[in-house]
């Protein structure tokens, strides 16, 4: 009777390990702060507070004047106050941010929300600070400009929260 | 020492009904042919082959003059041959799809894959024959038109990968 409890516990054990097996890609990618969908692109290195990484998917032209990034924010990370002359799309991807409009709460974000953002309206976005947060940025009519960025968000405005 | 045996067998199997719950919502969402991202949307009824359902994100207006919508398309189902009068962008994040333009191959679309598709060129997009595909398909300066949709792609052009 001993051994056959020990049979039930290897069989488990075996079967055990198969599941973590399988299920070890997605902890992998969620360790690696990306959205399942695009690999990371390159560290921001201005106009950012923190670690983020962004991936150019569509650059500007004259026929489409789209400009498409997929952005990546480490835990806390988020880009300066600034603004679109044109205005900008953010489609949430992965994990929890925040966006905030200037004079307005911040809003928090999860995959699938969809953010719309006017032209020439004040604001920032990035992680939440216990998450990381992944969005693909839109920026559309290009021809009209694309970004002015301002001041950083001080950590008294981003922990207004 | 029969009651260690099954003392493990029984931690283990706790420990793996644990494992097993975790996994549950990411395969229940690839059942559903979801990217993951979005809810499905509604079902297309017109100007595709097949079974395909259509999110809208973002609505067109006037400022923006975007139009974004996430496509889920069942194995075998196309959109018919169209025309996109300012272009259009795909971003691919789910699944194994086809994209071709007149008069070239077909081409295979993965998760990751963004197509950029120029003012005019006559195309169609859809899933390939054994798996689902999802995308984002994004409409930009919409005053100049959205889509002029054409015949139906057929069997043998479907085929002829």
């Amino acid at each position: 009777m001993k051994k056959t409890g020990l049979r039930i516990a290897a069989v488990l054990f075996a079967f055990l390990f198969q599941i973590t097996l399988k299920a070890q890609p997605m902890n992998t990618k969620e360790n690696q702060n990306t959205s399942g969908i695009f690999p990371k692109g390159e560290k921001a290195t201005q106009n950012f507070t923190g670690t983020a990484w962004v991936k150019t998917l569509v650059a500007n032209d004259d026929t489409l004047t789209t400009i498409i990034s997929d952005v990546v924010f480490e835990p806390g990370a988020r880009n300066y106050w600034h603004t679109h002359p044109a205005g900008q799309i953010l489609i949430c991807t992965d994990g929890v941010g925040y966006y905030q409009e200037k004079g307005k709460p911040i809003q928090t974000l999860h995959a699938g929300d969809v953010v719309k953002i006017q032209p020439g309206i004040e604001h920032w976005h990035g992680a939440s600070p216990t998450s990381s947060f992944t969005h693909i940025a839109i920026n559309v009519n290009t021809e009209k400009g694309v970004v002015n960025w301002l001041k950083p968000v001080t950590d008294d405005e981003y922990n207004s929260k």
